[in-house]
């Protein structure tokens, strides 16, 4: 507490981010980042714009990546002016929670969820109603049956993986005709269908995804939201007002790469997909309960020990895992999909452990 | 304006940037931007950092540009805690009226000024106090000796470019020792001498400057802010409630290199003075009024044309140069200094303009 900080920033509770450890040759599968590295010609592009230009400002819009996103989704007939950019889906989220979801009611989202939205309640004093999720951990449309300010949640969830089929997320918007439901797709590539499919039909619906996750760029920071003009305006009104030029010249020729190579980006995700199903089998046979997942990381609890414990075992072998000390989770762990060679030494690393 | 719309954002009045023409062969003297391109070794740190390594994330405290800052600061003894780094210095900027700028009592800052100031403040309803500079477009320090929540003021002060001596600073500092002063250093590598040296005596100062000018990286988006650790702790809370990534890994590498080479910095920023005095003295014999800058651009009025006017007539020779609609400086037209060939240019086609 300081006499200089304004009234807001000492209640601020800040998001913890999942460490990203300096040291070399860790297996690490805390953070979600994707195995594989990005598609090449996304590291050619970038080459390609890696020169004296880097003197001139971005184009402030990013019409370019807004184009190569809209262009991506052209059999749904996304346009450019549907879609905003923005320096990683946490600043897009930022914008959006500012700009759409603050008003008089509270806003709803899962009490197993990702931890940065309370995080934006408190940075713009936003009410908020946390809906727990079901005894499975899912989340149960007619829980969002109930006047609010707007609605947000993870699709796959995080940290449970867990996938809201799209009729589900239809049943959701049609009871919230009057208010923004915002559906965080950081994970859908991976075995789940965007709700982006649905953009024209809901006027209320916005799509929020990441290039970090599917496509590789987690150290590029760029993320994008999609929905109807009317919600893209307010959040360019928003970011106009915050940061005219938040994605770089660098960031902006490697995501429109990311975005024209596909047949990278489904074997990418094809490639994650069939480890997922190999380590979820994995732990199955080493005993522990397995929450069906469509991410790239699966959420597994053992019933002999403790999600704690077996992290901090796995932390002595040089393997990272996520584990959270909350509330009806803390005896899972949350586990990235590596690589076959990483998946293969977790599961053996855990095998160990349980041995012993 | 949108049931869907935070009430917040149909009164938002957003900034706009200098536009960035997609046309080539324009001679671009609008954005002040650097006229020579970055380091070289900006470019080669950017390419050893090009690989798979994008596929995780950044470090989210970007401390080794911390240091690379610090290290640069090294006679003045900064610490890497004395140092905060964003995604341009309009996002640092952002966090500062967030969480420092935002009190009970009106912010102060001059009438002609980087014209975001206005724009946060209707971003985090902060309501300010604007104070007019003097005739000759310059600050006078007694007209910050009154209750105020926080100050900001760029120096050398845009668009004027108009350098405050250090002991003026230091004078609106002792006025005001319970709030925050905030001293916008874009311009000042371009003879001015920065606030930096002031930190450690006054707790109250918070410096902050950006890459994208004398480090020649608009391209690249990073800012900064030198203050005491209580002020940069603010900083952190506010930046980790809001996006805990905001820098990526090739803006972070490049922005370390550039630090590191201060050869390249210097001949630059002496390349840019040489050519700004040649510029000035160009003006003044075609009629300008000059006001005297210590920035990458000259400010100024011709007693027979509006801005406007020349601004229009230059643009149909390809040249793009910046004027304000706005009262006190209308008749200024805001000229970034280019390089000698495009300085040439501007100098020739003004007196075409002249003539006619």
């Amino acid at each position: 507490m300081s006499k200089f900080w304004s009234p807001l920033v000492s209640e601020l509770q800040p998001y913890v981010p999942g460490e990203q450890p300096k040291m070399a040759n860790l297996i690490k599968l805390n953070t979600n980042e994707n195995p594989f590295g990005p598609s090449p010609q996304v590291i050619e592009a970038i080459e390609r714009e890696l020169n004296d230009n880097l003197r001139l400002y971005p184009d402030p819009e990013g019409q370019a990546l807004k184009e190569a996103i809209a262009s991506f989704h052209d059999e749904i007939g996304i346009k450019p002016s549907q879609v905003f950019v923005g320096n990683g889906s946490d600043e897009v989220l930022a914008h959006i929670f500012q700009g759409l979801l603050k008003h008089e009611r509270p806003i709803l989202f899962p009490d197993i969820s990702y931890s940065f939205y309370p995080v934006y309640c408190g940075l713009f004093q936003i009410e908020s109603k946390v809906i727990p999720l079901t005894d499975s951990f899912e989340i149960n449309p007619e829980d969002y049956r109930q006047p609010n300010g707007g609605i947000i949640f993870p699709n796959p969830n995080a940290p449970t993986g867990r996938y809201l089929g799209l009729e589900h997320v239809e049943a959701i918007l049609q009871a919230n005709p009057d208010t923004v439901v915002v559906v965080d797709e950081a994970y859908v590539d991976f075995g789940g269908t965007s709700a982006i499919t649905l953009v024209h039909r809901y006027p209320n619906l916005l799509v929020c995804q990441t290039l970090s996750k599917a496509r590789s760029l987690a150290g590029l920071r760029v993320g994008f939201a999609v929905g109807n003009e009317e919600l893209i305006e307010a959040l360019n009104r928003v970011k106009d007002s915050f940061n005219s030029y938040p994605l770089d010249r660098l960031a902006l020729a490697g995501a429109v790469a990311a975005f024209e190579d596909k047949q990278w980006f489904e074997d990418s995700c094809n490639g994650v997909i069939r480890e997922r199903e190999r380590v979820s089998k994995g732990l199955e046979n080493l005993g522990f309960e397995v929450l069906p997942s469509k991410a790239n990381f699966v959420f597994a609890r053992h019933p002999r020990r403790t999600g704690e414990d077996l992290a901090a075992h796995l932390r002595q072998q040089g393997i990272i895992v996520r584990h959270f000390k909350k509330p009806r989770i803390s005896e899972f762990l949350r586990i990235t999909i590596g690589t076959p060679d990483q998946n293969g030494a977790l599961l053996k690393g855990l095998g160990k452990i349980l041995e012993a």
